[in-house]
């Protein structure tokens, strides 16, 4: 049997075809683009189609799907804030009519990374370990006992929002204290700020219009030992390392597994995070915890979503 | 059946016989003095030897005990870093000397508390919902889906090692973050703060010798409108609000539960938390929650042993 695996971040669908195994047969990523509202829901219902269509792989057995946000099992309706018109979105009901007597299951994004990390990647074997998804937003898949941490209404794992720096200020308000500083878009806005503050700087980050600059820039002037980008990334360390140390102290874990978009190049910084997480965290459980780099990178996702197909399809499976 | 539940403090021992139902049927306290090592295991022999041999209250069916740290359910020995000599004590063993044929089942007092407001208190019919415990130390019983978080190794909820306030000071090093400024102990040394930095106070703190300052006075001075004691306070609901926001953004519970010896005097204090904890939590997460104070108070510990002991003997129950 092949699963199906499909992920939609807020810029692109990514698809995988496994075996029952998880080796993959076929990965593609398609541009979400601006599409919003039922055209997003067209975009997977066509790879969806053309895949089910065609039998190069296999007949597919299964389908999971990984959403940016929320997705309410009770009704099969997803919230994902990144995409127009998905406040409410029906997507199971349009996949059903795609998938037909194929089985669908759909998930949030954070429970897909880290079951898709426990099946073939660094959590293989664990049953307490949590994966931090940093990028653009910031989120935390959660295993807890060997169960994806849901909470009362699914919303767990909101890790962005972690108040780590007293007092409140309202710049707060949109995205939470902790993804406000060292997301994706918080390294822009930081660097922005020393880069204001800092006399006498004479760096390559000065030349860079404004709008134009990304944590791309930031991290190639870091390893270039660029002053601004050496600020800058201590800041992220505090705060990386802070909240990896709630973590540690409040869940007990055996790994913590960084991942997202900025792990990828924040990756070699690691070791960084973890003597700061040292600092704060409970002593006896920061021993029994390791800090690693996501194995599947941006797969894990339809990693994932391939496992949930697979639990889904009704055969027998382990962790 | 007549239950047993015990629960061990850093100065108390209670014990209290409860029926199926949780009506208790005796509540008693036993103070531990100076007691450490051999002597306190006694002092729990002791009480139990006394109990079991008495008929008054029916024959005691099972036994639960709380202890104030680390139980290894693997080898019966645990860990209390208040109690001297409790560095790896043999409880398991010391006790079933005395108890022979009676189940004998231990755990946490953080699991416990939570247990207890499961059983009889405020958490019943709540399947996500944490016990927020701060006294002399902070910590927390958390229940997701039903079932007391564990970890990896039985250390989950050390909510007192939380980093709120960056950077980082080696006055955090004995104890955490959050519980260096927010505990019993933390308000008397920010009360003491506060005194040597306010100019022109002359309210009744002033008189009270440093060695002999409580949070007992402090808390009598804040509902006098004295300004020492208000701002000590405002610090506190600070620290307490973001702590208790972060364990609404990562747990999503329907309810945060606050006891220890604090709630108590700081119970007309909740919804100003509340208020605070809104600023910085994820909203959705927050709306879905809401904040109380134990319904069972010092008895916490006490109700959640009966409710193991009622677990571990084999009689059909349920939350």
């Amino acid at each position: 049997m092949t699963l199906l695996g499909m992920d939609l971040g807020g810029t692109k669908l990514a698809v995988a075809l496994f075996d029952e195994e998880g080796n993959p047969l076929l990965k593609e990523h398609i541009a979400l683009g601006d599409r919003g509202g039922g055209e997003a829901g067209e975009l997977i219902a066509g790879s969806l189609r053309a895949l089910l269509d065609s039998e190069k792989y296999g007949t597919i057995g299964s389908i999971g799907i990984a959403v940016p946000g929320i997705y309410h099992a009770g009704n099969g309706r997803v919230w994902a804030p990144n995409i127009p018109g998905w406040e409410d979105y029906p997507l199971l009901d349009e996949v059903r009519k795609i998938s037909r007597q194929t089985p669908v299951v759909i998930d949030s994004d954070r429970a897909c990374y880290i079951l898709g990390e426990s099946w073939r990647g660094k959590a293989q074997g664990c049953r307490d370990v949590i994966y931090m998804a940093i990028g653009t937003g910031i989120g935390a898949g959660i295993m807890t006992a060997g169960n994806v941490l849901r909470g009362a209404n699914d919303i767990a794992g909101a890790i962005g929002w972690m108040a780590l720096k007293k007092p409140y200020s309202d710049a707060y308000v949109s995205c939470g204290c902790f993804e406000h500083y060292a997301s994706g878009e918080g390294i822009v806005r930081t660097a922005l700020m020393v880069l204001q503050a800092m006399e006498g700087y004479t760096g390559g980050l000065r030349d860079i219009p404004p709008g134009e600059l990304s944590s791309r820039e930031v991290f190639a002037a870091y390893f270039n030992d660029d002053p601004v980008a050496q600020e800058v990334l201590r800041l992220c360390i505090e705060f990386w390392g802070m909240a990896a140390a709630n973590l540690v102290s409040l869940f007990n874990p055996e790994k913590i597994i960084f991942g997202g978009g900025l792990f990828g190049p924040a990756t070699p910084l690691i070791p960084d995070i973890g003597r700061e997480a040292a600092k704060w965290a409970q002593p006896i459980s920061m021993q029994q915890v390791s800090f690693e780099s996501s194995a599947l990178g941006n797969d894990a996702g339809v990693f994932g979503a391939a496992f949930l197909a697979l639990k889904n399809s009704g055969l027998n499976h382990s962790l």
